[in-house]
């Protein structure tokens, strides 16, 4: 969900521009983790952004996201996990948002866990390696600012990159 | 979950209890759905009780639940999941409720899902057996009034049954 359907990047980006004035953009953030960008005294407040409220109600959605996995949902079954234990009061926001963004993926098809190993599925579309470990599918590495140079597994860049690999005729 | 590490029905039986000064028990649940021992005019009622906000925070826990559950957790690597789906308002209540009873069961353990054949497991320990149709391991049915007379599957009737099955010196 963060960083792969939800642009998660972009409201820490929201989060401590608004707050010190500062205009931090996506491209000041490749390679690396927002809290290691920002200076170091305030690392910790900006790895506790996520336990605001509402953090994760508004956060923006990636692009192509939406009519991406609408048209895989027609051909695959999809399901929606997400590592939620990390921060236990985003259930609700983080339900909210998916209901309100990807109201066409049924209550029975998301998944709020931890570690993702758990998860019985062919494919799994995540930005953190860390979840491929043990996961039995194939995993499929999301671009995001923190995982460039990992080459370790398939990539997609953006939604396009994942109609082209599941979507087109030749598939 | 719910009838299994949480005695589910006997929160059903006293919200009803409360209400209309009845005295249901167990018992008189055998074989059935609590819902479909009420008066019919109440069917409705009980089946919206897990809406109240402080439904499932304080439901008893199974007996022999904890410690059979712990002794599992040190020679198995258990996960927890639970249907919340069903029931959004649920999330918090149902995380709060495991932290203080099972503890020992790490955030990273625990999946909160609709559809349990999403869940990876080599056995899934269940009082609905329509988690069982497309799980890929086994399913244990863990004996609920409501499942009384299926014998499609290893039935457990309490945690006793499972520290046998799982952790007797010749499992």
């Amino acid at each position: 969900m963060d960083e792969v359907l939800a642009d998660t990047l972009v409201q820490f980006l929201r989060y401590y521009n608004d707050e010190h004035g500062t205009a931090f953009s996506k491209q000041d953030v490749e390679g690396k983790k927002f809290c290691d960008v920002v200076p170091s005294a305030h690392k910790t407040k900006v790895q506790r952004y996520p336990l605001s409220p509402g953090f994760f109600r508004d956060i923006p959605v990636m692009a192509q996201s939406q009519d991406t996995v609408m048209a895989l949902n027609g051909v695959y079954e999809v399901f929606i996990a997400t590592a939620a234990m990390e921060y236990p009061n985003s259930f609700a926001p983080k339900y909210e948002w998916l209901k309100e963004h990807f109201p066409f993926i049924p209550d029975s098809h998301i998944v709020f866990c931890g570690d993702k190993s758990i998860v019985a599925a062919d494919y799994l579309i995540d930005d953190s390696p860390r979840h491929f470990s043990r996961f039995k599918g194939e995993g499929i590495l999301f671009t995001a600012s923190h995982n460039i140079g990992d080459d370790r597994y398939y990539r997609v860049n953006h939604w396009d990159d994942v109609r082209r690999r599941f979507l087109s005729p030749d598939h």
